[in-house]
């Protein structure tokens, strides 16, 4: 599916080396001199992969919830597979160099790997999920969370199912997926391509504008009314009069049973066969998504329209409604025709994809709040007071490893115990176990909660069993994360 | 780290398109026609990703126990970032095409990206592991798990920390993963840079020719000692004399603690400065591996030399030692100049690279030997006995998905009984909550265990409540996983 995270115009990507949104700038000057990632791309330091193993977690529970199955396709495409596909973003692939073999270009996206996949492999019915990085070309922004190296979270039913019922199914899980992200209040705007169609052959645009006066009219959620105008009637071609029937249309938006009923009753729409098909379609999902519980998420909203090509019925964005947030955050639709395009079979299919980069940047902002946030998962400090005792640490910290315990021990001989109980309360792990000459002499070691400053002697046989307990009770009474 | 992936001679890539391993040869021409991934690329299907997902979350559980945080970094690089780390490899390396603006090229390992990581964000200690898919243009056996996109799973402790401690955990994690991943039984070889530099120096191999004396030894795990011998007189000019003074002492390999006991009695090669303090060094390493209690799954072995110019200290490969198994499953060592190239700080590094891709093979087969193997996680079926009822299925599925529960039901809108329990029992879900008009007017559903046949009829409010005990039950019933 197409991303929300390439949702503005495209722009000829610069041909400079210059540096608009340098990573070594952005971070006050702390990184080393000379050293970067390429343009666009950036490492994911430990704490944000932190935050990212939860949220890819949470989806995939998501995924696996509706019975989906995962595949991973490879980073490159032929190139030939992608050509065509993408209308004026093609501009934006990445081409591998020639060296030799095959011509290939890195992946755009994950939804035509995913066509050429089923098309390959004759697969006539599949739901699959899929989560991976794209790559394209564009003017990066990064500090707006827009790179060129980015994460997408693709789901898509493919099949020849009943009319509306995996389209239904696809919404309900957005509105699952986005509830349990915690990402704050959002809506899901739903429109459809034939809806679209009729409407703008009701109002005169010649049907082969259709697909470049969709691109205008999606501009309208950043884009006034006059500027969208402008780019129709001087760049596309529109007659003037033929432009200003188009805004009485584009700008209706509600709830979809009531403006899905408004429609009906003015009978306009419904004077043109591929109009009328749409808001057929379009009252039959809504009365899935009713039945399915989730239609108050739901905007039925005429500008929607999605850049990319290939949609061919249903189509939806799910935009975050709260104040300063960045809008849409998920989009997909109905592509009856793309596997068809590689194979010979015409498998229909519908999916999304979520633009994952600015989940992680909401949730980043949580964790930062977050006392409790840590980054590793250790529970266990293995210390020692007395010289000598790396062997010790060692034998101790085997042993919880084997119990499955998570423990550590600094890579020192001879580490000062100030030093190795400050590395414990910098990754705020829970607890310490202490050893000197006197506790192996006696058999013991001390068990220290580095929260309580408690701290008990117990016999080393039973240490495993101790630790056990306290970090069980330890966990229990940690507050819910708010991310 | 360098994987054992590519551990064979490098060759030069072809230049025809012609596929010796064509995929849709491999498969018994169930592919369609003329589509294809490009040359050493593969999907994953949906059930190796459930094996690969396994496997992943064990070597993860492993690092984490640890105390590893994880990054990630560009797939690709600048390709200054790249050149001249990989000697005579470099060959393999895939660039970008220049489309103006940087160069770069597809990362060929993640042990280089680390090193510019360590250095441009001048971290001075770090533990981390990375999971991610490496490049490189070698000739492809794909039967034989040789790929040109696939996964490498690192580990590496960077810091000034004490002697041998940081390597004696890296190794004591690869015994901990392998154990865990059920693999079979293995060894880990183990020998050190400075000892091999040493032995060669006393048999008279001049300097400039260690290294690439090094990758001849190297080869003695699959090459005959006379093949090896043949490649260093007739193509590195080592004299005859010279050769032959190599083999006794790269013959030698045996238990850690008995062959170390061996070297030093023997005095000889303690009178090379540089083999001496490989000798002190490996003996405390094997003190260390002993109070881990992983020394009686290590070889020492004189005759281990790894490919990659970067190692300096310690060097290890782990095997896998039962009958038909492929070898080399992990490899690493220490490399104390790498990240120091980068930035102006010396920060010494040590870790190690799992071959997954080998891992997954061996899991796959005993996957398909497993009768409760399925790809999809589903728990229940929903289906519906007479016609009508999509909106009643998805009702019910919807308050499952609410309750937590992994729920389908078929995209029809009138599907027959029989194609959904058939779907239910293909799918190996163990439960179908069946409903017809009776059912829905007497306010009560069927819960039928797809395995024993055992119906029951539920009150709808007690839904939720009965499939999560029955549900539990079922898994607590289920035999062990055997991979």
């Amino acid at each position: 599916m197409e991303s929300s995270n390439n949702n503005s115009t495209p722009t000829e990507p610069t041909t400079t080396t210059t540096e608009v949104e340098d990573e070594s700038k952005s971070k006050g000057g702390k990184k080393a001199r000379g050293l970067k990632t390429p343009k666009g791309t950036r490492d994911y330091e430990p704490d944000q992969m932190k935050i990212r193993e939860k949220v890819f977690s949470k989806i995939t529970t998501c995924f696996k919830r509706h019975g989906a199955v995962t595949i991973e396709t490879p980073v490159f495409e032929l190139k030939e597979t992608l050509t065509g596909k993408y209308g004026e973003d093609s501009k934006l692939i990445y081409d591998l160099q020639d060296q030799g073999g095959e011509l290939c270009s890195l992946r755009y996206d994950l939804t035509v790997p995913f066509a050429r996949y089923c098309a390959m492999n004759r697969v006539k019915t599949i739901k699959r999920y899929q989560i991976g990085r794209v790559y394209r070309r564009d003017n990066p922004v990064m500090n707006r969370g827009r790179f060129r190296e980015f994460y997408q979270c693709d789901f898509d039913i493919a099949g020849d199912y009943d009319l509306m019922v995996p389209d239904a199914e696809a919404v309900k899980l957005i509105t699952e997926i986005l509830t349990e992200l915690n990402v704050g209040n959002f809506k899901v705007k739903i429109n459809h391509r034939k809806l679209l169609d009729g409407m703008f052959a009701l109002c005169g645009v010649p049907a082969d504008k259709f697909r470049t006066v969709c691109s205008s009219v999606d501009k309208l959620d950043k884009t006034p009314w006059a500027e969208v105008r402008k780019e129709m009637v001087e760049q596309k071609g529109l007659p003037e009069e033929v432009a200003d029937k188009i805004q009485p249309f584009v700008i209706q938006s509600g709830h979809p049973l009531v403006l899905l009923k408004k429609l009906q009753d003015e009978k306009q729409l419904e004077t043109d066969p591929s109009a009328k098909q749409g808001l057929y379609e379009l009252s039959v999902l809504f009365d899935y998504l009713n039945a399915m519980g989730c239609i108050d998420n739901v905007l039925f909203d005429l500008s929607l329209a999605r850049g990319l090509d290939y949609y061919t019925g249903v189509i939806y964005e799910a935009v975050l409604t709260d104040p300063n947030q960045v809008g849409s955050i998920a989009g997909g639709g109905r592509y009856d025709d793309l596997i068809g395009i590689f194979g010979s079979t015409k498998i229909p299919a519908v999916g999304f994809s979520i633009g994952v980069e600015r989940v992680f940047s909401i949730l980043e902002s949580k964790a930062k709040k977050d006392a409790n946030f840590r980054v590793t998962d250790t529970d266990v400090m293995v210390a020692s007071i007395d010289k000598g005792m790396v062997k010790e640490r060692m034998k101790i910290c085997s042993e919880l490893w084997s119990a499955k315990i998570k423990a550590e021990f600094l890579p020192k001989e001879n580490p000062k115990l100030p030093a190795q109980l400050s590395y414990a309360e910098q990754s705020k792990i829970p607890f310490a176990v202490v050893i000197g000459g006197r506790e192996v002499e006696q058999g013991v070691v001390l068990v220290k909660n580095l929260g309580t400053r408690q701290q008990d002697t117990v016999p080393r046989d039973k240490l495993v069993e101790t630790l056990r307990q306290k970090i069980d009770e330890y966990y229990k009474s940690l507050p819910e994360s708010p991310y």
